[in-house]
């Protein structure tokens, strides 16, 4: 007999069936339909509400407590020499963030979104997983995990997740990798400035965690190897929206990273997912194109943060407040077709 | 002598020269140098930065008064048979804008943008330019055209430019083919839903517009012949705003062929626009590559209204706000590159 693990009850997050919402979703199809525009003229607007009321059940659809999560957490991997800015950076990065002085904070207070940052440690990295895994224990992961259970508390109704830690694109390409192949070239990018010398050291850093690890077929096994306590609490993070009916706006390549663990244990625990937009990190066209998503923005952005999740949450607002706040054509005594 | 015509004003808007702001535009750039992320880490919202203060001369760049203002007019064209939707249509929409009750109603309030409504005298189409010039007379076109003045008044300080009025992707795409060339069919979309026979009317309906009128040079006399209020308007309101350093933010395929007017007059008339989304609209992809511009979203929509604008607004304030609230790495006390 297998020995139950301390996984399996995010495991089971991820295909748990979820309630019947195909009345909410016929009746916002149906609101859609009458609102006073052409059909379909809202273009990706109207699918968003479409989506909403698929993830949450309401009709129509809603977003009045919209949050943004920023996990933060430190890379053993960061000794090998993966990036230009010192470990060090990662705290200072969160006083920014508690002064309200970082990219976030100055977003999520321009479209009216809360904020939550969660210190994951910074002080203490993870494993270098160029020699160890990133976490010791099935169960220091589960634990890990767990602080998505507290980034969807208190009723927010459409969830930014985004994150902040030197060195964790490079612990992403690992993830990449080992989840969908190809090597470590082919998923390492420049992340906050890893040009020359210093990105050939990081492709090198990533080759050795892969060649460590060997292949691993369970994703949850490849978080714990590979991963990070950002990526893990992420994770954690949409597993948990799932069965709570939270919408999730995932933000660039790190977080998409934990939706690629969820899409790889099951395809349809991403559905309750909308990814922000295509990072300028050269290989997040790759990771999005590997789990079939299409991204709302395309701003050349690469800082993190949840800095995509927050502009997206503005569009994903106002996508919510088109189809609650048209009247439709026979409200207005508007001619339809002729 | 030629005799000094009424649209001259409106072509020395076009040329004016525009004070010194080389000043301005180091101070933000150097600001944006200091900035607690990696250099270019916000991609284009560090661009829409340095756009804002290269056009207004603050630095830091603000958005604290934006607004978007949609034309809306009515088209002889229509007889033709080029769109789904009656001419009616127009009244009962502007009744939608004042009641609050339009997309593009709640998509300024969902940004806290000002909303004005110009009715360029909807219940009387300008002439039906398969038979006849739009407008009667040059000084038809410049009365026409000073609506733009009013769109700027009352220190707007980022302008939103859209439209609404059956039948005028139509009108647009004629000014497009006679501006870039390339025939009726280069240019016609589906509009608002012109699909079938009622697609092969609209396409006729401009070839006989466009062998009407024969080549034509000079981009306003284009404007003249084959264009509509809401597009002259919206010339007026891009040279007006030029030169009282406003920034533009141009909604979708009507609005653009107002920007294509101004930019075949000279090119850097257009430097104060910003390209809010590619339309869905089948040609927008072809006039923006006609000016060399690059749009900031891609979101499926073809509404027109000015929601494009609308939702660009929202990354345009964002990104004065980043950069206008974020700390310097030497306040924040953050290590730069190790």
């Amino acid at each position: 007999m297998t020995e139950p693990s301390p996984l399996d009850d995010f495991r089971r997050l991820a295909t748990q069936p979820l309630p019947d919402r195909s009345e909410a979703i016929a009746a916002t199809a149906a609101r859609e339909a009458q609102l006073i525009k052409p059909p379909g003229a809202l273009g990706r607007l109207e699918e968003i509400a479409a989506f909403l009321t698929a993830v949450t059940g309401k009709a129509p659809p809603e977003v009045t407590r919209p949050r943004v999560v920023v996990f933060a957490a430190s890379h053993g991997i960061v000794e090998e020499g993966v990036s230009p800015f010192p470990a060090s950076v990662n705290a200072q990065m969160l006083a920014a963030f508690r002064d309200g002085k970082a990219a976030i904070n100055q977003l999520c207070g321009a479209n009216g979104i809360g904020l939550s940052v969660f210190d994951l440690a910074v002080d203490v990295p993870s494993g270098n997983i160029a020699r160890e895994d990133a976490f010791a224990s099935d169960k220091a992961l589960a634990g890990t995990m767990a602080f998505g259970l507290e980034a969807i508390a208190g009723e927010v109704d459409c969830l930014g997740i985004g994150e902040m830690g030197i060195g964790n694109t490079a612990v992403a390409a690992a993830v990449y990798a080992a989840l969908y192949g190809g090597g470590a070239a082919a998923w390492c990018g420049m992340g906050a400035g890893a040009t020359g010398a210093l990105f050939d050291s990081k492709v090198a850093a990533v080759a050795r965690a892969l060649e460590r690890v060997g292949p691993i077929d369970d994703p949850l096994t490849v978080l714990k190897r590979l991963g990070g306590r950002e990526i893990a609490a992420m994770v954690g993070a949409i597993l948990a929206a799932r069965t709570q009916g939270v919408p999730v706006i995932v933000d660039g390549f790190v977080a998409s990273a934990a939706a690629a663990v969820v899409s790889s244990i099951d395809r349809a625990a991403i559905d309750h997912c909308l990814f922000a937009h295509r990072s300028a990190e050269a290989q997040h066209r790759r990771a999005l194109e590997a789990m079939g998503v299409r991204p709302l923005l395309d701003l050349d952005m690469r800082l993190g943060e949840g800095t995509g999740a927050a502009l997206a949450i503005g569009i994903v607002q106002a996508a919510a407040a088109c189809h609650g706040g048209m009247a439709t054509f026979a409200e207005a005594g508007v001619a339809g077709k002729g």
